[in-house]
């Protein structure tokens, strides 16, 4: 080692020693015949004077004189204590100094692109184009480390109960499902590709057929989307399966991990068992299925309240509310930003009316009601004097949903959300299947909501062909925050079930044999019962780390497009790649297509 | 939980207790009013017994008598003592028999394709098929979780050391190197496309100049190779670098994690320090850069001993030999059996000499020789009465490889590996670079040993250019056995020599931009000294499980040609997926290549 002590680990106890350290020149003061500088490694820093007489004039005026930031270098010297008046309280070496005998320059460094400190704000393309230098910044270097921490505590709870860690392949079987996979030429096979995985499901599907029963894995996934602001192209869960289990041991476990990494990292006590909340509730009060609970505002049913409403709009499958409080007091030009803000979202407008201080309705739709509806709307919406109650109505999901994300708009323009509150919920009892509709809003066939391996609940199983809009499936989402961080099934283990909602999905027979024979055949050999989980491990990351972008906990992240700034990948390969590749090379006919959903049950 | 003990824990002291165990039926036998099985889980197995009058008669008729092997089952019984002698004492609950009094079949199995116990003997391809099946053999499942305990212990060893879990990018950059990219084509940047690694290198070097300063991963890692026997295309290695070291530090923590590796799973100690080698000496001595030492026979070189010969096929720039203990005897056709051999590996034959007992030399080489080479040549190859010599002449890297593997032959033939041994080497002093030779052996550039990261040592850090063919690098690989576990190297982290190794290796300055500038670039900003290893995962975990394919370590391995007997990956793809990955979006004008070795220091 170039080093004998880590720079940020002296302290009064070592006066009087002679320490080698190695690391980086943080901050430098010259003044002429004494120099200063903050000498950091990973470890802190510690300040280093170098001072005529104490070393080679030469070292110090070659090279302590040429020092600049950034510069790595190499010092040996005696750890003293500063001097009385001197010391500083809010660094842990304040209380030392290293008086310089010698200086070695390891390399020096070019001016820097931005200053390698934790004040200077620097736009996220400079800092992700010279990682190597935001990564040398506090906050960066901790989020790294927090990352790794959180590996060892999951894997330590893990390993308390006995779960075996194995590789699945990431070269593998491109299923066509929901999202999109990314493809690999296989040279040794022209013609053919292998796909990056999704997520391992089918393979840690196989190890519990295989005996394995309890599996983990942090497993890096890969999903070909358009990239939406905070999506990776590649992302890691910890994706973990168990044979002989119901719902509640698979959820026992979840709430061990997290409650031990929140615990350990966040230094909060989950209060434990987390409270669950069925799909349904989760949707009807939150109008969402990862409700931020952080803040009590709930959505009103308002639909059998206007059951008989002049209002043509109210006039609708649902009609449910949301009380801004305080919301009356707002400009109108606000309540043209808020129409503005659900048409982003695909709405006609948002509906609202503002309660006045007496009691009185105002606001445009107000005048369409009957005098009975506006005169116990606020009581029936829970709202008072000086708050607006905003509406949507029509397709209760879709009414729900813009209501869910008016919630969350209004905690934040209200400030209703505790920032340092942690709020867990598991979501429980998902539906099995939705409906897919075209842009029209016909109805074509059914897809998954969490993917088509999902069991159907005890009571549903052998009917949800009878029903599939309300049948219900044992799969649970676990949130923080209103972010999902993880979620999970039990899954189907009886290949005549499997097949049956593979059918339910449209897939014949032969299309089921193509894509999941391998399934299907493996669960003709005694396969157990079973399920699990997979915890999103960036978002996870993120929320410990308080950063609000998954870019923050990963060491080298794409930006928008999927474009790495510090390598330029991806970039144009030589035609003697391509050639080699047998990118070209003419595939047989192929199978078909089918909508289903991915099982990436926690996605970043 | 399904179940409320493991089988296999089952012992007298549970005797009297009422247990429910979930898991496969093992063996059966009926004896019509009683049936027997061994019921098995992932901790072992116990007998469980059925009997009429002990359990509901459907159960025994309706269930218990249709029970056949693989089937899984619930079973509800009390744990009782087997009746005296019919205890058996090869099963750890052999002391203990379970009286059912409740079955549940939770799914039934189709008849094997093999049989599902440690005795038969099925072939690979039919194994990999049914990897499901096969992983319920009690061997296969041991060696994934051996890999999981691998995983850990070493894990452990760096968390003690304060090194950090840091996970690189899969969709990277392609910087066309010796071994072939796996390519994935950009949906979202048409005709650009990603690459998977070959090894996190770059990646990790750029944490290091991030201040990292103690990384590790266990790294997925891809090469398109034109599979050999036991080739993956993809593969893992331990991953680990280090700044502000030097190369013992490098060597000293790789002897602490194989040396906890082997210590807590293969109950041996390796004598520490494990012994060096230099890579001139190996070659030299055993005709290999990853000699086995568990055998003593050495090449002894007799180029100086032939100078002046009148056989022409030995007037070669080297001679040496090798000799095969009581080989004399093996009779002409086992001696053309090793012309055969030879020729297979590219050799024009294998000249050789037999030593009688009384010292006669015999074989067609003999009456080539003078008088005096002939008197002198057993002493001189240290061979005695009843040996045969097997010579090797010509260039000495070709005709030291062609002993060394001679060497390896002969120990097999000869029973000299004792198989229960262990022996660690550290093959040092590396050259930096190897000549390129075309068909006809005719000298073009050079290329890598090692990867062109390496640094020369200090000898040769200033003037490798003078002697390419000479300069030694800070390069340390690690030998099991004959099998190289791992290698690693103290890099360059100066720009400049940097660029002087990539020159020397034919890149102008628009290639070494082109392709490593985010590199160079890094080193402008105070790179601190640093090197690292990567371990040969697979490899590893296979010495350690005692397997002889890596594939017994990998729990859905490839076949040859890359190939998934399971799930019949790689595929074709639909003509809708090509079109919409972007695979034939024209690529603008591409950058060259060049012949440059990667760096996965220990592949697979």
């Amino acid at each position: 080692m170039m080093r004998t002590h880590d720079a940020g680990t002296l302290r009064t106890e070592h006066v009087g020693q002679t320490v080698t350290l190695a690391g980086w020149v943080a901050r430098r003061r010259d003044h002429g015949g004494v120099i200063f500088i903050d000498l950091r490694d990973r470890s802190g820093s510690v300040q280093v004077v170098f001072r005529e007489g104490e070393m080679a004039l030469e070292d110090l005026e070659q090279r302590a004189h040429r020092l600049r930031a950034e510069f790595c270098v190499q010092v040996v010297g005696e750890v003293v204590a500063r001097p009385a008046g001197n010391e500083n309280p809010d660094l842990p070496t304040g209380a030392v100094e290293i008086t310089a005998t010698a200086l070695t320059v390891l390399s020096e460094s070019a001016p820097l692109p931005f200053p390698v400190d934790e004040y200077s704000e620097v736009g996220e393309e400079i800092r992700l184009r010279y990682r190597y230098l935001d990564l040398r910044r506090s906050g960066p270097a901790a989020a790294l480390r927090l990352r790794s921490e959180v590996n060892r505590i999951a894997r330590e709870v893990l390993h308390q109960r006995d779960f075996v860690e194995v590789e699945t392949p990431t070269l593998t079987r491109s299923t066509p499902e929901g999202a999109r996979d990314f493809l690999v030429p296989a040279r040794l096979k022209p013609g053919s590709w292998y796909a990056l995985p999704q997520s391992p499901q089918l393979f840690k599907q196989l190890l519990m057929v295989a005996g394995t029963e309890r599996y983990y894995q942090i497993a890096r996934c890969y999903r070909d989307e358009d990239f939406r602001a905070d999506r990776q192209p590649e992302f890691t869960q910890l994706d973990i399966e168990m044979s002989f289990v119901e719902q509640d041991d698979v959820i026992e476990l979840g709430e061990a991990i997290v409650g031990a990494l929140w615990s350990r990292l966040a230094g909060y006590e989950i209060p434990r068992p987390i409270p669950r909340l069925t799909y349904a509730d989760a949707m009807a009060r939150y109008g969402s299925d990862k409700p931020d609970l952080r803040f009590a505002v709930e959505l009103t049913d308002l639909t059998e309240y206007f059951s008989d409403t002049p209002f043509r709009v109210f006039q609708a499958p649902y009609v449910g509310a949301v009380v801004m409080p305080g919301g009356a007091s707002q400009p109108r030009r606000q309540f043209d930003a808020w129409q503005e803000w659900a048409r982003q979202r695909g709405a006609r407008g948002l509906a609202y009316v503002t309660v006045a201080d007496d009691g009185t309705l105002g606001g445009p739709v107000a005048k369409n009601l009957s005098d009975a509806e506006r005169d116990g709307l606020a009581k029936a919406a829970g709202a008072e004097p000086g708050d607006a109650i905003f509406f949507g109505a029509g397709h209760p999901a879709d009414a729900r949903a813009l209501l869910g994300a008016a919630r969350g708009e209004i905690a934040r323009r209200c400030g209703l959300i505790d920032e340092s509150a942690w709020s867990f919920v598991w979501v429980v009892d998902a539906p099995m299947f939705e409906r897919i509709r075209d842009d029209k809003g016909n109805e074509l066939g059914w897809t998954a909501v969490h993917h088509p391996f999902t069991s159907p609940n005890e009571q549903w199983i052998d009917r949800f062909e009878d029903d599939p809009a309300n049948a219900l499936a044992y799969a649970y989402d676990i949130v923080c925050n209103g972010n999902e961080i993880g979620g999970g099934s039990i899954r189907i283990h009886r290949a005549d079930v499997q097949e049956r909602v593979f059918g339910l999905l449209g897939m014949d027979e032969h299309e089921q044999r193509e894509k999941f024979g391998f399934l299907l055949d493996a669960f003709q050999f005694g396969p157990p019962p079973h399920g699990g989980i997979a915890l999103g491990w960036d978002r996870t990351c993120m929320l410990l780390a308080g950063a609000d972008s998954l870019r923050e906990v990963i060491a080298f992240p794409k930006t928008g497009n999927g474009f790495d700034p510090l390598t330029s990948a991806p970039a144009p390969i030589t035609p003697a790649q391509r050639r080699e590749a047998g990118v070209d090379a003419k595939p047989p006919a192929g199978p078909g297509e089918s909508p289903t959903a991915p099982d990436v049950a926690a996605p970043n």
